[in-house]
């Protein structure tokens, strides 16, 4: 359909937004707008411009045959600080607090708004690592894992700790939960992941990381290489971590059952950003 | 920041994309980007006329003091007709077969990209009727779930089996599995659904509807009320439905273990769009 300039800027801004990290050839725009590669390129230059001031992320330029562009969703180091501060304020309520020292995020983990922002920002921290699948374990990650996932525009695999009959033949693994010191078990459907693909792995809590590394010993099952871990909250009451390199956005330093007082700092994420 | 018409453009799809169903006054528009509320209303038919034609959706404007102007996602009957076209081809696929007469569904799931065009064409089908809510069980409809939410700009809640230790003080309900006819618990934690809610129930597959029964009696524990019922497989294969009104995406008619064979096809959905 032919398209004016600013309707394709409205047009092309919608279609590189749905479709983060794809590579699209300028011939693609060219053919849909029935416009010529020139004036194509000067509407993603303005794309791009905008894009960049507005914190939005960035359109990379791949050139020659094969080429193409990409939006590429990048987060500021400000708008990251605000979504962290936010999280932190919020994490440390004392109406959160449940029996045990847990703390209730059911509905921090349940808002696609925020899911949202916090997808975007690991997409824009894990942008230059290859990630073919993003990977996650029932049930709580889920949310998060998705949005990340559809910023760095790859699927989700699902890990479980039950055995469902819906999926087929399924790898198990045995584990030990670092804080309760319990042999445990997850399973992945055999299928759902392919040998060598480059997983990232994002969970909404960490304690040692009995768990995370259980997921990383999965890897090693299915062949697939490890591109990146990020958590959401870890905490930071336990003795022996387990897993080395994680990228945190909160850290829970203490929770006070007696006195209701919850510790939250920002955690590892800015030694991340550029 | 100052931004001209081709930079606003950019921006305010973006930004009218990111906040479906959101009342956004003329006013933040004209401040953000410094300038008269003639051009943003100018701005705003070109977004509007491009959304519309490009069955990405519209803008619908609230005039007066209280108004401003609201992205609603939108998807036409034929872009509709494509994706179910391509689940139908996806799920008769004879790999999908797994013992017992189950179908693997995983992959199409576990897609952010299919979860994205499905939840769309969901929040357009349910965009007029009061959403607060968007509720499913574990595990398998959260992904579509969220993609529903993201488009209404509501929150998610999570039906589970178990009583998980970190939500606090919890809701529970028995039921009967309409197929299995096994009396099974489905809980809610308490906090997570206010009073007088309006919740759309969004899961992944029905048969006799048991599960989703479940769920609408969760609803009066919590005196929520039912806004729509959105299933994406509903099987045919069942003597008595337990759920009248239901709006289904696929209808898996027959699944011939023997000869490999499932045949699929397009669901009740085409009734409730314009």
């Amino acid at each position: 359909m032919k398209l004016r300039r600013s309707g394709r800027l409205v047009d092309m801004t919608h279609y590189l937004l749905e479709r983060p990290h794809q590579l699209i050839p300028l011939t693609f725009f060219a053919e849909r707008y029935e416009s010529a590669k020139s004036s194509i390129s000067e509407d993603l230059a303005i794309i791009k411009q905008t894009f960049e001031q507005q914190g939005i992320g960035t359109i990379k330029t791949l050139p020659g045959a094969a080429g193409g562009v990409q939006y590429i969703p990048k987060m500021s180091k400000q708008e990251a600080e605000e979504i962290v501060t936010y999280l932190c304020e919020q994490l440390s309520r004392p109406d959160r607090l449940l029996p045990g020292g847990y703390l209730y995020m059911t509905d921090i983990l349940g808002d696609p708004r925020i899911m949202n922002k916090i997808g975007r920002l690991y997409a824009s921290i894990f942008a230059d690592r290859p990630v073919d699948v993003v990977m996650t374990i029932a049930t709580k990650g889920i949310p998060l894992a998705y949005a990340v996932a559809h910023f760095l525009y790859v699927p989700v695999v699902i890990v479980r700790h039950d055995n469902k009959v819906t999926e087929g033949s399924m790898v198990s693994i045995n584990y030990v939960s670092g804080s309760s010191k319990r042999i445990q078990t997850m399973v992945l459907a055999k299928r759902s992941l392919a040998e060598g693909a480059n997983v990232l792995i994002i969970d909404d809590f960490m304690k040692a990381g009995g768990t995370v590394n259980g997921m990383v010993n999965l890897l090693n099952e299915f062949n697939a290489k490890l591109s990146g871990i990020g958590v959401l909250v870890e905490s930071e009451e336990t003795k022996e971590r387990l897993v080395d390199e994680y990228i945190s956005l909160v850290r829970l330093s203490s929770v006070d059952v007696k006195e209701k007082q919850i510790t939250v700092k920002a955690g590892n994420y800015t030694h991340f950003m550029e």
